[in-house]
């Protein structure tokens, strides 16, 4: 098991040293519960950036511009990211790409909803059900433009794959899907586009 | 009742036109239930702003820039800003002033937290008891720091009261709060720096 890519055994450390975007970082190791891996659970803990996509300027920039270089190729029009943690990111990126407009689906259903949708995310970090809505004003947004989905982290990809859900109900094209770091052994390089890699820490 | 300031009736328009920072905007009414005004009890529409300061990056742009240069006398160290309507502003604003660091008030008690304080949120256009929670890293670093209170807009104060309540707590020192907008008749012209003004709308 510990040959796998992106699990590392845990030994107790209270934080995980990552460089990104050129800048070091400490990430506090905090423990998530139970993990399922190749078929066997395991007591995890995960490297959380929140501290840092919710608060560090100078990180924000960095990854943004970084983030920015490695979708521009795919010509996105619109950013989409999930509600709330990488919401400046996803400005950032926007800005850096001169795009003018990104999307945020939201965690719940607002009183400024007319029509949405909702899609169920199945996440590792999070208990009970959560879903992601889209209302009808973004949903006509985002139809039959070129989309960029963005997060900060992504690990078994439930939330990513409701974004992707949310787009295909919209009529969207997905052509990138980018993330700072991709998480433990469950995304392919290939699927996601990212600036590092974490790992999930098991014991 | 119509002499009040920033309230006025509501003929059926559908959307409120507003300038700020050099922009034209419209903003959707929405129905928000009933509100207390004067002791008397009305239907209510508020103009939403969701779309813009959770979107529209041209709008985050120059409204940061804007509030940067109102909040810049008071000196602030930090943007202590609420979950989640107002993130890209806070880091927008944050930019702006070369800050390093924004903290976020979160809606719930997240993984990552050890230690937390959490404030209860009057709110009108939420229904229910919604709370605001800060964790004992961001209390930290706020602590006998000059603090600077951000959101997107400001009605009857109850969020930003429960932000300056977390920051009491805290030991930190608001040396400001700041809006895009104040709306609606509850708080005074003096209290919160702003950009513009909102009526409520009641029939």
């Amino acid at each position: 098991m510990l040959n796998s890519k992106r699990v590392v055994k845990y030994n107790g450390e209270a934080a995980y040293s990552v460089t990104v975007a050129g800048l070091r970082r400490l990430l506090p190791i905090i423990e998530i519960g139970e993990v399922t891996i190749s078929n066997g659970r395991f007591k995890a803990y995960i490297a959380s950036d929140s501290e840092l996509v919710l608060g560090d300027v100078e990180f924000i920039n960095a990854v943004s511009r970084e983030l920015a270089n490695l979708v521009r190729i795919h010509k996105p029009e619109v950013i989409v990211t999930p509600e709330a943690k990488a919401i400046a990111l996803a400005y950032g990126v926007s800005r850096e790409l001169g795009i003018g407009r990104f999307v945020v689906a939201r965690k719940s259903v607002k009183a400024y909803m007319g029509k949405y949708v909702h899609v169920k995310v199945n996440s590792i970090t999070t208990k009970g059900d959560q879903f992601l809505v889209l209302d009808s004003y973004a949903m006509g947004y985002v139809s039959n433009r070129n989309v960029c989905i963005v997060d900060d982290v992504v690990s078994t990809g439930g939330t990513i794959n409701a974004l992707e859900e949310l787009m295909r109900i919209s009529n969207a094209h997905v052509v990138c899907k980018a993330a700072i770091w991709i998480e433990g052994p469950w995304i392919n390089d290939e699927e996601v586009l990212h600036l590092g890699e974490l790992p999930i820490f098991i014991a």
